[in-house]
């Protein structure tokens, strides 16, 4: 059986890549999976719907054809890794998280030392607290070894 | 049977005292719960059970003796308010969100309308966004008429 | 304990109102809950959370609002009685049983023999089919005696 | 992994057809299941456990049959397109639309906006309203991408 | 808290009594509960709805009507005692005892030794297998000690 | 996707081979499980675990080795069919529809019309009653069609 | 509402007394329970259901009927506190933890430094690790706060 | 359908060894998963997060690395094999068998005569309880039968 792990959080940097040519490079049987990663198609993911006059609504059409993707995705995972990165408020990482931690949906987190203490929560119920992609590459190699 | 509504978030506004207030004058039977909103004490919710070098862990402790509590009270909830203020990150409010949403708990938020963007996954999955305590109050006086 | 029965459907006739009747003149211990059944204010549910251009939007914020009351009385209930009149199309009330059956929880449908074929599928699921508010109220009488 | 979409409402045009044929030409990697769609042999499912004289156990007998088969699929499923026509009650597909609610089964809904009204409740547990077949297809374009 | 205690099975003799007396005579705070044993009446529960040509339906609709107020009290009870006579298939009692070890409710059984072959999978999953109500009683008067 | 049938109940005919032969006479895409039918090896099931001296701990012992198998085989089954002879107890057979029925896994019951009363509890939460083995595979053949 | 915490593990000291003490002292509204702690009485809490030769059997009676007391007060417990004293093997106490972890039920261990190694799988799953009970005390003092 | 496995506890004899030869032994189609069984690898899989200077997180870290692994197999299994040795607290294993025990996963314990008074309560939820590899091969070869 593959090790499915769900790749949550934010979109403006290759730790996505990076996790996942780790996991190459030591031939881990790992499928990877995430929301659509593309910014301005996920934006635009309800357009076709129709259009709106109000921001809120193109954002709320947009985010739950997002859901109908991820929601599937999370819950077939056997680990999520949630990513904060420096920038933007990547709220829905966070909403990521929590979801997870209701279904006991083991997760990890990624990111620096400095956002520590607004994550704190968000680390607490985390399975660990790791800063670089190497580290959730070494977690992989380990839970997946024979 | 009383009303019972969790109020999650942003803990340096009074937000929540308008909510109880606005109940109050109306004569409402909700019982609100929240998690400890004296913020030196939350950090500190863990500091008895022994000093630690590292601040992670100091947080984390403290995190999870204040999960003890907020568990319960969301779970024991029929609504769950969520609160996001023009300050600082706030992603325990976006993990108590996404917490609802994988157990079905009905939750509304309530921010500025400028923020709509970056929390457009967690609006997605409330039952309202609201801007002000007066609507997160009528919809309590709505919810809970004879 | 007092039984709690969740009265779902047509708010037209006072189908609910006979219902309650005969419980009381049976002095049965049973507690009636439903949806705000005034169908103006409940359109109107979501209204003072601002004006929406597009009548769908209007819709969608109204039914929200009222669903935070509505699912916690359901999953609150012994017992949920769904009502088809002899108007209009009353799809809220084939979701609520839906969403009955899903959770395993009892309902009984009441509603005229001229519609038994189309609501197959809703019978089919529910404890009895009842076309008298007093088949319910001696449903209500029988499974409440000492 | 496959994408397994559950067909349900409205037999009495090619909607269905047209869905299926879109994602074939897509080229998209998506199962698509549904209730039998032969009404006749629908409504005759249960037919060969025994001949009955009232409608209601003919009905309810053959309800059941087709329910062996359609809650599997639901449950199987990774998202559910329910479809509402401009004839008949349909209200077994608001009620697996509740179905779906109740058990956080992701679902849209595809109907005319003339009946958007009467499927306020139905619509806000929605992922997405859609309008068209072409609608569907493009949100499963969508949500199957790499 | 009261005890709840569901009394399931057997209703021609009076075990039920003989547990509810010695359940007083040691001021046990118990609550007990049952479906409705008047043997007559619980067979004629659903006569009410309309007479039928079959004894099939007449027995089905009856059940339906009994297992409303079934499911609910041992949904709700702590602990189900189930009770098999020397009379009598009791099928309704092995199918108890099914949906309490399926919903991890603890159940004891009631028998004689005699019909310990045929009980082997009912006493299987149960938290006891008693042959008098007086042990029923004593594991009362045991798990609720102060 | 195959379709997964749990056969459940009397071992002393051969139900379960007419029900295999017909849906291999159909071609269907069906397969079937069931407990170790084999009586003697049954009661044996945990006899090399050690000599019992009283008779109730040899059944329970094999019961629960029985149960290591059937409980896998029933929550990984899309239906389970559940036989009662002519003879004997049965009341594995009744706790497996109450087991199923906790779980809302669908069942269809197999006897003769005689015992249709004692029957009615199980067969009112059954998805169908059938008499004969060419029923059940006719409902096979009508639920998994194309 | 009265905050529900169950006190499992070692009942060869005090440490119950001492938390039930320390929350009386400081006014907590707090209601403590905890299996039967007598130690000869929860030895033979089924020695009354008939005498066995084998030891295993009479242990085996035992625990399940102590199981009907725990299960329930487990489950309806807002936290647990589970204790390891310094002698006995106090599996039962691992076995509480890991049923908590399962049902996302909290709890906190209670035990000295000297035992942190064979306990990492168990402190892994709690919300706190406690060496005194004047810190459980603290904790419930913290958590129940108005 | 291949039987999944789990094999929980002692990790310094060659328990796990003995029971998949024997089942390849027999042929049978049974898969077998465990924690990592290298203890010096166990205690350090969460080395590379970072070193720690007290021994508690040290701990605490690697037994949440392990636990992504174990938790996933756990669930994926038809059966848990949890084995106490004759040395060490083996909390673990214990912690594993009230995890199953709260999931209605079955479990059999492995473990020699003379601890089954401390490991009452482990082995009144379980299964079977067995003293060799040989009788859990048995057992396994019984419950893959065709």
């Amino acid at each position: 059986m593959s090790f499915y792990v769900y790749l949550s959080g934010e979109i403006h940097t290759d730790w996505r890549d990076e996790i996942q040519q780790g996991a190459e490079a030591h031939g881990l049987d790992v499928v990877f999976t995430s929301a659509v990663t593309d910014h301005d198609a996920s934006d635009a993911a309800g357009d076709h719907l129709g259009e709106e006059s109000r921001q809120f609504w193109r954002d709320h059409k947009s985010s739950k054809v997002n859901a109908i993707r991820t929601r599937s995705l999370i819950e077939q995972s056997d680990l999520v890794v949630v990513r904060f990165g420096d920038k933007y408020k990547q709220w829905n990482a966070a909403f990521d998280a929590g979801y997870c931690a209701a279904l006991s949906k083991p997760y990890v987190t990624l990111h620096d030392e400095d956002i520590v203490h607004p994550l704190k929560e968000v680390d607490a119920a985390a399975m660990a607290w790791t800063t670089s992609t190497e580290q959730v590459v070494e977690i992989l190699r380990y839970v997946t070894r024979a």
